[in-house]
């Protein structure tokens, strides 16, 4: 499966934010989340970067 | 593999923009993308939405 966990960044360290990510939609200042196991979540902030091959999205809190 | 391709909506059309596509990362108005084969490219837009399972990111240019 091609999911990827989210994590955002905190004091440094990687936080999981939203584990097996399946849809990402940015609608304005934050971001729409959805897993395949079909929890939805709303980050305020923005995307910092994404690996595929790695499984990772790295997102960054609204300063 | 867990690469995914990234299209362009044109015309209501999806038109493909990069191929295989591992790294996304967003630079203020713009999208860095680098895909598998080492090929990089910046998009001048953002991220519509993309589902990984689907392998598929849709990419919507700046207006």
């Amino acid at each position: 499966m091609c999911e990827a966990n989210a994590y955002v960044i905190k004091n440094g360290q990687e936080e999981i934010y939203l584990e097996s990510v399946d849809i990402l939609r940015p609608e304005g200042n934050q971001i729409y989340l959805r897993n395949i196991f079909g929890e939805q979540k709303v980050f305020k902030g923005k995307i910092k970067e994404m690996s595929l091959l790695n499984h990772k999205i790295i997102l960054e809190e609204e300063k």
